[in-house]
């Protein structure tokens, strides 16, 4: 009898803003896997340290990032094997991921390796769009909004015709993209409604009008541009309140 | 001194996808509020119930849906009054949100009428988008995907461009409209690519491929339409998987 293969969403950053299900099984499971930046971080497993337990197996998976975080596919290769011979050992694997599992991520490249094979659960997690508009304290959405994601490596005429056609916008995954961004974001005519956040939910968070940011942005940060029809209903972009 | 208002994503429906934090708030206020469906239901607080520790106090918020759900302003009125009083008494009120406060929802009424004269925090809450993907089990988005949500409230033609535009796509609150989008996609060809959840992360959750489906659905019913760049990292549509 094999084990089970997790996705286990772990949310934006605050390790309060895990569920009660990733919680569980995190404390469960008797192997934790997760992806290992350069420099030897985890975020992912950052996050869930204040919950893990002990005693639990660890397989670091070495991120060797190219360009955009391009993923270093034989890193997957090594992983996935490693993660196998637990499961076809009888053990339960949760894969810890930043945010949700199935929203962006490198999960995906070991579920695309394991899922036909194993049986798998994919444990949803609070995404950084909803924790961002929460942390920045404008509604992101009302009624027959059309809310669209995009991730700020795409090129600048795609990105354009993505923010004309839609109403409120997440972009993500900025950091050497950031200038660029800002850039189209104000040669569109929208920086006013435009609002910058960073390390979202953790110590330290940041949230400013993007017409007060440098162009420097860690990767995990986001804009969301707000063209909503509604704003009476939305009311203006609420300062960041100390004290939350 | 005032109580603070908060605003309690509850995610999904599984009582287990709340957040700690929203779970220890939960527990902790002496007033909660939330809205009430005619016939006197509220998907919210069913949510809640297993969490409510007793003996809090509870302002329910009649909902008088006319087309769309478009809210009764004075429902909102009655209820922020009510929410108000126990503000100025010095007593915290959490507001139950079924999914994220931030994401549609009728939380939005109530901030525009109280944030700004009391404090306010938002607890973000697992969407139905992530949930439906986790469900579905395929991944929503990867790399340089851009993913869309769209309310089936918008006429065709502006869904029909705003799907154009996206690489994956969710189409939220279905109801009436579900016969009118399922003839939308077809005609766009991409019936092939959709997956409809209804019920998704409760008890009765169902997963179909599009084209399976009938011509009913709930308002709590979305379609999946993945129209993404990366077949073979994402794999094809898996099928639901019994014993989560």
């Amino acid at each position: 009898m094999s084990g089970r293969l997790y996705g286990l969403g772990l949310g934006p950053g605050d390790p309060e803003l895990l569920t009660l299900k990733a919680h569980r099984l995190l404390r469960a499971v008797p192997v934790i896997a997760y992806p290992l930046a350069a420099g030897g971080t985890s975020f992912a497993r950052t996050i869930a340290a204040p919950h893990l337990p002990g005693g639990q197996r660890e397989i670091a998976i070495p991120l060797e990032m190219s360009t955009d975080r391009a993923p270093g596919q034989a890193a997957y290769d090594t992983a996935a094997h490693a993660i196998a011979a637990e499961l076809e050992a009888g053990f339960d694997v949760a894969v810890l991921c930043e945010g949700d599992p199935f929203f962006y991520g490198s999960f995906l490249y070991l579920f695309s390796r394991l899922a036909a094979r194993y049986e798998t659960t994919i444990v949803p997690g609070i995404s950084s769009v909803m924790a961002g508009a929460a942390a920045i304290r404008r509604p992101l959405s009302a009624r027959h909004d059309a809310v669209t994601i995009l991730p700020a490596t795409l090129p600048d005429e795609a990105l354009r015709a993505r923010i004309e056609a839609a109403d409120s916008v997440a972009i993500l995954k900025l950091g050497r993209h950031f200038g660029r961004v800002k850039t189209l974001i104000a040669s569109m005519g929208l920086t006013g409604q435009a609002v910058y956040a960073e390390r979202v939910s953790l110590p330290g968070e940041r949230i400013l009008p993007l017409a007060e940011t440098g162009d420097a942005a860690p990767y995990f940060a986001l804009v969301l541009l707000y063209r909503g029809a509604e704003p009476a209903i939305l009311g203006p972009l609420a300062p960041a309140e100390p004290g939350r």
